[in-house]
């Protein structure tokens, strides 16, 4: 492991402007090398959560995830990925609320936290809290000497090397790709996954660094729209079942770097409130992979465009959504489902990185917000 | 039931300037109403809920909560009670995010929808998908008529009387009394909840009338501020625990009727990510009732007054929050913690009416939306 944090991450920026350029671009390195060792032949290798994951894996009757920020997205994805894959319950939680508050956990709930540096102060706390009502608590961490992987009974360890750029990157992904693991791990230990299905999103895994390399290449056309951006005060990212978590991260990148005020909103949810807001100065960003859900989606888009909203959507090149005036399509590869989430926060990453950089902030170091939430 | 609602709304404006107005100030009577025949001698009448509620009340061991909109911050307020209160493990979803996915319910799960209309569709269509797989199914319904109610096992019809104003203001108060009766009833039947405790918060619910006159009295101190926010772009409302879905209510408000972006964080995310947001152009509006996280939330408050966010705080008379440059304390009533998120509603409504008049919207009907979302 300390090899290859090695060769991923000088510090240096290796060429690039700002780290977070550099660690975008790794992430089809830093995904192959979180997969390295814990997948052979179409299998997940159980083993790579630790000793008792096979045990623990088997035993759960519910999973309880709690994370912050970004983390707390990889996990909200996890979320939906657990209950339609493995067939395990599951619930999310920003861990600062959850600590604070009385909580009822289902009986035999197996505990996940999620954090990039093993450090963040209220995912600590809560696993503090409550992991003698848990039947075991697993990390997914991406420093194998945290204190986070220290006090959890498993950890999996995300290789996705040093990340110096405040706004997670490679980081987020890397993390998806680690829970997906443990949804196929999980899936198979409950007898709720077939061998022919784990082998097959096995297979996708496998195929995301390629794909990522195809979505990089769409940086220039990204970049020129960035400009468009830069003169808005708010954004609307909009996403539905597992890319709607996408659309959070996408919303939150662009906060944390760019200053511009974007909030995600679940499609379903526009006519309940948030419609009121979209005018021709509310730009409005969806994720469209080509799904069950892709006819409500489109039927979204027309509500916004049909309010002046100008759209930037970034679809599955079958998709079938047409570029027209006020509609901008980004054609995004044609991808699984199952993985569609780590590969349509790509290009939500290097919209935010554009934008900051048009309007000139400090993307790699923000104001206000520091890498590691070490205190509350 | 026939008469009270006849004499709590005939359809006329009753002096109001706008139909939301009046509907706000009809709280004191429409939470009264709602109590009326389901509380006696300090106890919930189980039956109000359906003759099947106290065997399913007794025999669930989770709940789960779906809804849109304002009916799902009513939801989300419910969660952290019947964890806490009735000690039954509970979680809430977007409707519209629910029915699209492959859910897995934890065994003898109790479905709970809320609509004011009892029309939406998403919520419809949840109900309908997801039945089967329940134990039972209650409805909090404003409409005793409605097919929400038709096709549930349970029902419980708040008293609110009809709504006309788009943004749902006495529905969401009167759906939080429902919610806290249903809390109660659960505990008791689920052994968790003393006959004291059961007392003291129905004491608690029937004392709010008088209370939410008194912060009805606010109403000119809170008009003097809206132009403070007429002209801003967005703000960010800020709450903990069940202030928490509290602050959601406040923004969606503000977003439905003034056009505002107005976002809603707990507050301890902050550090993670909108904090970059905060300068002198984004006003921050808090709610801080006197209970365990008071001191973080007051710390919570720092961070942002030192990025020079301008912030509007509506804290417990006691709770010794400070009024100084940059900071706007409103003073509360003191009101016990487990009612309190109904009291915090309050001001944050007549915030949005006066928000929304000074900018000049049409606050009863506002662009883009409808009252009840009968299509998906």
């Amino acid at each position: 492991i300390v090899e290859l944090d090695a060769t991923l991450h000088a510090s240096s920026k290796a060429g690039y402007k700002h780290y977070m350029l550099k660690e975008i671009y790794e992430q089809p390195l830093a995904i192959e090398r979180t997969l390295a060792g814990r997948v052979s032949q179409g299998k997940v290798a159980i083993d790579a959560f630790g000793p008792q994951a096979a045990t623990l894996f088997a035993k759960a009757r519910h999973i309880q995830i709690l994370a912050c920020g970004t983390s707390y997205h990889a996990g909200f994805v996890a979320k939906y990925w657990l209950e339609a894959i493995a067939g395990i319950s599951c619930h999310v939680e920003v861990a600062s609320e959850f600590r604070y508050r009385t909580t009822v956990l289902p009986a035999d709930t197996l505990l996940v936290t999620i954090s990039q540096s093993g450090e963040t102060a209220d995912t600590l706390a809560a696993l503090r809290e409550v992991k003698s009502r848990a039947m075991g608590s697993l990390c997914i961490c991406n420093v194998p000497t945290s204190t986070l992987v220290r006090e959890s009974d498993l950890a999996f360890i995300t290789h996705a090397g040093p990340e110096i750029g405040v706004a997670s990157t490679k980081a987020f992904t890397t993390q998806l790709v680690a829970l997906m693991l443990l949804v196929l791990a999980t899936g198979r230990q409950q007898g709720n996954l077939s061998a022919e299905r784990e082998q097959d999103i096995v297979t996708q895994l496998q195929g995301l660094p390629a794909l990522v390399d195809q979505v990089l290449a769409m940086d220039p056309a990204i970049e020129r729209i960035a400009d468009e951006f830069a003169d808005k005060h708010h954004t609307l990212f909009l996403g539905r079942g597992t890319q709607y978590p996408v659309a959070m991260e996408g919303a939150l990148k662009l906060k944390e770097i760019s200053y511009i005020h974007a909030e995600a909103y679940p499609a379903g949810e526009l006519k309940h409130g948030p419609l009121a807001l979209v005018d021709q100065d509310m730009p409005v960003v969806a994720v469209a992979p080509k799904n069950d859900l892709i006819d409500k989606l489109k039927s979204n888009l027309q509500e916004v465009r049909a309010r002046a909203g100008v759209l930037y959507v970034f679809a599955d090149q079958n998709a079938d959504v047409r570029e027209e005036p006020g509609i901008k399509v980004f054609s995004m590869p044609t991808v699984a489902d199952e993985v569609a989430p780590i590969l349509y926060t790509i290009p939500l990453q290097l919209l935010s990185y554009h934008v900051a950089i048009t309007k000139g902030t400090d993307v790699d170091q923000p104001r206000n917000l520091a890498k590691s939430v070490t205190v509350e």
